[in-house]
């Protein structure tokens, strides 16, 4: 398994620490990128993350056998467009959006006919940082890698780009498109939009500083993915928004029933649900769900 | 600023590190606690974070001129009505609770007279760990320490306490009981109850198995606090019930707010959110609200 000419469209932490782990692991020839703030491209090259800054997308892919698309989600269908021509009929193209149904139908309508080579993947490996500059060689090591492979791939190609993530490190699964979106509205989005909205929730506020003033670890990190970056989940948002509002409408409801618990003094069934919330917690991170 | 004898009421991961810390200045002489787990008592005592395990409140403080009461604040009232006959006239009595109208109210029930001799406090060191194993001297280096000192109080006995919790490191601040479960309410009780009900509300349905398979950091991150001592926080839900209820009002109408942006595909609406609360964040952590 060796591709001698990679092109990452966007090179940022994901992008950028995918380039390196490939380069650490000898596992490409040269590697290119393009993206849309020059700075970060220069940081790119700067990291040794890539070999060459091209001009575009089109640019990039020329004579590749591999390409990653590492954008934000709402730039695919554009890029899938700009690209699809320009495809060498044996290269490989993967992307690691956050969404998966919209990024398969984005491929469709801008690779056409060379949708069997696209294999859309999602690396679960999001950070509060974002850039080339946060890039490392380790970001997908331990960590989980979903495919999400179409009717229309050969399943050879499939299992290259699977044992191209499990040599990086990471630990990689299979679900559709719909189940992934499903999923990750749950694990990952709706909390995503959670902290972003309590954060906005006191900051909005007139005595905004003094609260702050008495913010401590526990929402420090309650709050961390709220330092994630804007663009990135907005695209997120607004592609997945069906299935995030359908977890937004439960985690409503379930706050309708705590409410109800404070307003009755129920306090044994708030115990139980903390304590039932705690226990699976804890379950959680001595991984017995895995 | 010496203390002869300290009883702790409670002898977890707060009132431990309060002993060690008060040790390891030599602000105190002889330091006897008590708490309901004998196992946990036996601990404090393996840990010399006390001296000598006592029978119950009322043998603890008899002759200690430092109390320190830092059980779940349901217990207050009952200990302080069992303490307040035997507290000696120059015995300095504060507590570390997470609320501070509820405890006033008990002490005022409690202590009767003696009320002048009591100093609210709240260190804001909380931590998912709890139990004395779990105790630190160096909990509160940083920290915050808020004082909701009553009228009745001696000014002079209010400076003594500033003066012990910022000689063991704490950043003393003062306000009223009523600002303090407002300010606490919005900062800390709601984010414990969303990520407590952000975890039930995925623990509780049939494919939670693989829903936890695929949360990664942010999750963990995000619901840390979920792991929080279910009966400490069920009984800081329902002594701030009000103010919390409140707060969860407004984080509703928010969450409806937002709800609102993705059904109707405002993109601009939610990246500027997204935006605002990372903006605030990074403004809090660079210490502009100090």
């Amino acid at each position: 398994m060796h591709f001698e000419k990679v092109a990452i469209v966007g090179v940022g932490l994901i992008g950028g620490s995918f380039s390196l782990a490939l380069k650490e692991k000898k596992l490409c020839g040269r590697v290119v990128g393009t993206g849309r703030s020059a700075a970060n491209m220069k940081a790119a090259l700067a990291r040794g993350a890539i070999d060459a800054i091209e001009a575009d997308a089109v640019a990039a892919v020329r004579d590749a056998d591999l390409v990653l698309i590492a954008a934000p989600v709402a730039q695919f269908e554009k890029i899938f467009l700009a690209i699809g021509p320009h495809l060498g009929t044996e290269c490989l193209v993967m992307d690691a959006g956050s969404t998966k149904r919209d990024v398969v139908s984005a491929a469709k309508k801008g690779l056409g006919g060379k949708i069997s080579q696209f294999v859309p993947a999602h690396p679960i490996a999001g950070a509060e940082k974002s850039g080339a500059a946060a890039a490392s060689a380790d970001l997908f090591r331990g960590r989980r890698l979903v495919l999400t492979p179409l009717k229309e791939n050969r399943e050879k190609d499939v299992k290259t780009i699977a044992d191209l993530w499990t040599a990086i490190g990471a630990r990689v699964s299979r679900m559709t498109p719909e189940e992934h979106d499903g999923v990750f509205a749950a694990v990952s989005h709706l909390p995503h939009l959670l902290a972003y909205a309590l954060v906005d929730d006191i900051s909005a506020r007139p005595d905004a500083p003094r609260l702050f003033c008495y913010a401590a670890g526990g929402f420090r990190d309650f709050t961390r993915i709220a330092s994630s970056h804007p663009e990135m989940w907005r695209d997120i948002c607004m592609a997945n928004s069906d299935r995030l509002l359908a977890e937004l409408r439960l985690f409503e409801k379930k706050l309708k029933t705590i409410g109800a618990m404070l307003e009755k003094g129920d306090a044994a069934a708030l115990e139980k649900l903390f304590g039932d919330a705690r226990l699976a917690r804890e379950r959680w991170l001595k991984g017995e769900y895995e």
